[in-house]
């Protein structure tokens, strides 16, 4: 599955497609339902296409030139693409989901979209975050944001920030995270950062209900590497919605810009005024 | 323990003192050594005075005109602020914590500063909240705030609240709050509530990390009876920080003043420009 | 014009009425017609009514028994309250214009509306403030806020606030305001201030672009004294947006709450939840 | 005065370095005293400088291998920028105000301070704004911020913004200002927008008190070119604080990046930790 040979990951370039692959969690039927009809429908059109469970995505055949299409939400969507991530693979977003910042192709026209997608040149490449955590080896990825939060309801985390070498502030508060781009109209929005245009080098320092402290973010540069350490309490840390590990006092956390940036299709939908509408329109529905 | 018939609980009156309480936590080993010096001077002052831990207070013997001494930070004094309440009597704050807007009394003034509030014929009454969950029939306490909030990290909840009968706005959250003036300072104030006087009659509804809805405080009257109602995932429910319950899908939490307010000596510790001026100093520390 | 002899001014009770004050400002054509139209129908009803112009108010015969019809959108309805606050009459808002936060009468139902507004036996009481400058005798009105704020564009002013004879924050900003809970909607609202119940008895302090200090907003009560000191600039001194004089260096502004309430008819149209839908709805249209 | 013959106006280059203008406003006694004293101890390190009014800049002979040391506050720093940015000169800001957050030099190291900077192979360059108004030919220069606001006190504009051929958001508000990364932390801070690492090529679009309107930063590139019309009022513009014009209903405002940086030696002094510590303190102090 897959045809190797594409010269470049990251820059933006002509693709042979072979295969794409329908990414869904196994528990959203009408998805599944949904992703039947698409591999029939892109069969009439010469497309090879299969499901993916995001369930479990150990040991997934993914070359560079594939396509991954997220069928749901925004959860949906930033699983996919940390599955098409770990390939240099594109990711596409159908939304069948709520709140869909990310994703806005009608479930009728999947196919088609995706056969459109399939021949287009380009791809849109969307910074995204590493994180590890102090004592453990291996990293994690981030599309949206990177939080450090406390680990128990009704507590409060004391944590301290540094940007490379230098001593950054410190927050009592519910958190702080790190945002992309992309995922500065997500929980980064909530938190009371500033929207940012999808396509700067930035990320985006907020704390979360901070006490008494400056409750404003910091937008610093997407060379800086970030990182937060516990100074009292046990932290929880998530990556995307997903906790990925816990630090206790002393230990911290590294964010950075990963190496690869997620290359998005269709990014027509990413749009900054479109999803800041939206979301208006959403939020006081 | 205690002399009953004091002929009002909640207006300002004389009292007979019969005791002092020193309450702390089992695990807090200054406060411990300190109330034993506090119960040897007050011994020559001719007041009788004994340790209450905190971490179990059924069957305390408590009256209305007795003293409750919290040793501790803020937590400390919100657990005996309860115990205090159950039985009307009043409660004086002594700060070991760190935080500390409720409390100032230096330790080593402790026993006097508790002979001179034994003498005082006033106490300040404070708001404080009662609440219950749709399907429990007990009521809990809350001299802060009552909070609803998501109940799993890297979630957010949808909240439906209600003012009476009348249906108010629907968050999409980390959750919502319900403060008292005196814990307007509190969480609160990290989610970006207004700071009030501790003497008003009302309750401030605050959403915390709201997204992309009114994230603005709504200043109610102490008369509101306050719903919460969880719509797509169960919550959380916490009285000043404890975790009382859960609510699933459908359910709700309801609440609104107590009956009976809660009764603090020494109350120029609340002022208000001093919990100000000590938060932001402490905060930008 | 007008029957003396109510015997309350500031409680609910059952009034005679004399006469309907059509209000609005000369240079509104539509509101003008619009008056013509609903005299001649009030008259077949055997109301007696007449054209108020807006532009002067000066020697206005007005008594606590006629009803003034504000014509127009909230300025004209500021305007008008403090026509009815002088004489203790009643106001009615009929809404022509845009924002509209006070005001919902449909024009064709006017005189209808303005019939069942006599006929009613209760009126809804909302706090007005009255405003000083500390070298001026006279004292000013407002219903919304009072604003005390830099002068000239581009200036920041720095002052500091008092609470009767305790010292409150310094806030170097574009201004800080004093809103009433019917204004909280206002500029309150623009400023980061909280939304307030309209029957409470309260007063909200809040800072206007403060530089690096608290920009959190105090909540006091309606008993309390508010005086704002310009420190190195003169200040604008505004009442419901209209300026009504200026500070030096050195001077103070003092707010409180107007001895006498403005008494709103139609109040339906100032509740809560009505006003957030709008605000929100006509905001993000 | 000045030797020509700098190969770059923009990268960091070494310099000959043949005058210092030491810049001040004429009734800052207090800074014309020490540049008379600077300027005596400049002469004995055999480096040539004089005073130059910024009252009033037209026709000052300048050359970029020159250096202009500004004495007073953030104001006068802003005007000295502004001078040296129309020759490609540097800047270096001694702090003689209040505020400060752009200088910290101490006075009575000055001339040692210049030599030093005479002699360094290097400078920070900061982006700055250019600003023009639709029916007038020239452009402004803006190192903090650009401001189109209300004309008069009292009033709010509605306004509408665009990015490049795109419309975004219309805001009812007191104004909106384009902020670069230097002027992050002045109006755009005290407005709510985020704090943004001086080098960063980004320009912060902020609302200030906008009303039941999205009040969240937009975060775009240095590429963008951002229109703001007036939409129902004429509106002030400001570049710096400085008052540069008004436009009309229907006009607009263009803000786009200036070919040309600001040229700032002793850059440490905007270090960003540095300027929220100091801020902060004084903040509320």
């Amino acid at each position: 599955m897959g045809v190797p040979g594409s010269t470049s990951q990251y820059d933006i370039y002509e693709v042979y497609v072979s295969h794409v692959l329908l990414a869904a969690f196994s528990n959203r039927h009408d998805a599944i339902g949904l992703a039947q009809d698409v591999i029939a429908d892109l069969a009439t059109r010469g497309v090879s296409s299969s499901i993916q469970m995001l369930d479990d995505v150990r040991d997934v055949p993914l070359s560079a030139s594939d396509l991954v299409v997220s069928l749901g939400g925004d959860g949906t969507f930033l699983r996919a693409a940390r599955l098409a991530h770990s390939a240099g693979a594109r990711v596409l977003g159908v939304e069948l989901g709520r709140l869909g910042f990310l994703l806005n192709v009608p479930p009728g026209l999947i196919a088609q979209e995706v056969e459109i997608e399939l021949n287009r040149s380009t791809v849109e490449e969307r910074l995204a975050l590493e994180v590890s955590i102090s004592r453990e080896p291996r990293n994690e990825f981030a599309l949206n944001e990177v939080v450090v939060e406390r680990l128990r309801n009704g507590q409060m985390v004391r944590v301290q920030t540094f940007v490379g070498s230098e001593e950054y502030l410190t927050y009592s508060a519910d958190g702080v995270l790190v945002s992309t781009p992309t995922g500065s109209t997500g929980y980064n929005f909530s938190a009371g950062g500033p929207v940012v245009d999808n396509t700067l080098p930035v990320m985006i320092l907020t704390p979360i209900a901070p006490h008494f402290t400056i409750d404003r973010s910091i937008v610093l540069g997407d060379d800086a590497e970030i990182m937060i350490k516990a100074l009292d309490k046990p932290a929880c840390v998530l990556a995307d919605g997903q906790e990925i590990g816990t630090i206790n006092p002393g230990e911290f956390v590294t964010v950075r810009k990963s190496a690869a940036p997620v290359r998005v299709v269709a990014s027509r939908s990413f749009d900054l005024v479109h999803r800041l509408r939206k979301g208006l329109r959403e939020g006081h529905a």
